[in-house]
């Protein structure tokens, strides 16, 4: 198949995306769509524009017998849960495709592909805009684009000593099904298929990242574990952490022991949940916004005023805290 | 080296960049730049956000022992040269690269490569804003932002028959440089440098772009050579061309047969100079926009009613045109 053909068959959208119920609708925000030297987006009033690109490798980031759909899936999941993290609504994204000879001619790889990604970006209305075509090494690069009112953003920079540390739903369970497909831990069928899910099918928390705006002093999506993307919030914020050792080994429900609990959930990465920071007085706020998005969310800690992050036990005694995160280079 | 470490040390912007004296200043338009999950910018009032991602993969876009300096010029060259085409100012870029274990140590490497992408984003005023890094196969994915005033981009569907059809600058070179490094044919130095030049240095033509506004009907950037690209914009517009074979031929200089000529100027990829379209009553208005832009144009035929591409000699006799556009996967 030529470059053209793929794009126009595989990957040019056949109908306008349907947007989610929160968003705004970004149909209207599309200009121009494939097929020019750029796409043209108008913003809303009032908007900046938030962007963020993510690239995923063969044997990096997913292996080369991944189901495509999940593939496609996880693809804009990854840079959707950045939008989430900032409080940005959808507009839409580009894809530049690397493909090795073998998959540009598999219709049914790349049908199933793009039908992973397009229902992902038909659910919040993220419509494909552009992108490239190219033959090599199996790599993906979304970029996406998202507008979030000025000043409004979720950043890393805001969180304060005493505010309550929070975090989405529950955390470890894609590098448990890592390890796990690997051969170690063994795990039961349903434990397994439950890890897998988290792996292959990470949910973006887009409607609490948005519902979040106003009320979080800081917010980051977890892409390399706990203990790094917190770390970042701390180093660009300033400040330090004290986590409550077994609400953050919670956070993970599998019949492991306590110290492999807590390796997985503040080491394990490719979790896609956010970590927030909000005041002690907007607990109730934090509470209803996790409510109105209908998404879990734990307060885990605080932050304190001392550099560094901290682990304690129920007593208030420090846990050693030697859990590092992800690096791709290391 | 980290990812953290290899983004910090070499690609994060030390300064504010310098904004092209004909663009808006960018630096204004970045509200958060590198370190978040998203950068954010603003756009100034009346703007379409125009947006285009390129790939560049080693092995296919260029040799594995290419000057790290002329590559990173020539990645983000490509991305803005999209830009130009649709006659928008560039905001900001995002880069994901993936990096095989030894460039991620080769300090030398990197330190060249952000030195061609930055003086090319400062002479742009268009800075590096958020990206990702990851190990893998060498690859460079950049997505570029920039915006046009509403309804003023220049696409490829607005050719009408009648029209001029335009090129800036000579094309064929960087396609005859590429064979005369493979062996055949032989240049003369001075002339292998030349063309080597064009092949490595590529010039993104966004003052012209920005000049055009108004001016042509139609836009687009060369990339996969002047038949593949003018016929996009054929196809797009519903139109024909018929091009003079001779103002064709002479768009490469060089000791070269006619055929030959022909074949590197249609066929022949990578020049990244405009094709563009104008009533013949625009003829002095584009002549102008290329003297404000300091770029040469040429004439080189009209827009026909009839559908196709077609050559035409001095007599206004057909001549065959077998020359067919790069495409990455035949």
């Amino acid at each position: 198949m030529g470059e053209f053909e793929i794009i126009q068959r595989f990957f040019k959208p056949k109908t306008a995306p349907a947007p989610a119920s929160q968003a705004l609708s970004a149909t209207n925000a599309v200009a121009l769509g494939i097929g020019d030297d750029c796409a043209l987006l108008r913003l809303a009033p009032g908007m900046e524009l938030a962007v963020s690109s993510d690239m995923l490798v063969e044997g990096r980031h997913f292996f080369a017998d991944v189901d495509p759909a999940a593939l496609g899936h996880k693809a804009l999941a990854v840079n959707l849960s950045d939008l989430a993290a900032m409080g940005a609504e959808p507009l839409a994204f580009t894809l530049a495709l690397a493909l090795p000879p073998q998959l540009a001619c598999d219709a049914a790889w790349l049908s199933a592909f793009a039908a992973g990604l397009h229902a992902l970006a038909a659910a919040h209305g993220c419509p494909l805009v552009g992108g490239d075509t190219t033959a090599g090494p199996l790599n993906i690069c979304i970029t996406v684009l998202g507008q979030v009112p000025a000043a409004q953003a979720l950043r890393r920079d805001g969180a304060r000593a005493g505010d309550d540390v929070w975090v989405s739903g529950a955390l470890g369970g894609a590098r448990l099904a890592l390890d796990a497909l690997r051969g170690q831990p063994t795990l039961p069928p349903a434990a397994l298929a439950a890890a897998r899910q988290r792996l292959d099918w990470p949910t973006p928390r887009l409607a609490l990242g948005r519902a979040l705006r106003g009320i979080a002093t800081s917010c980051i999506d977890i892409s390399d574990g706990l203990a790094g993307d917190l770390g970042h919030v701390l180093q660009a914020s300033g400040v330090g952490a004290v986590l409550d050792v077994e609400a953050v080994a919670d956070l993970l429900a599998a019949s492991l022991p306590r110290d492999s609990r807590l390796h997985y959930v503040l080491s394990g990465g490719d979790d896609y949940e956010l970590a927030f920071t909000a005041a002690p007085a907007a607990r109730a706020a934090a509470a209803a916004a996790a409510q109105a998005s209908a998404t879990p969310v734990t307060r885990i800690g605080q932050i304190s005023a001392a550099a560094g992050l901290k682990l304690r036990d129920a007593q208030g005694r420090a846990v050693d805290n030697a859990y590092l995160s992800f690096d791709h280079f290391r």
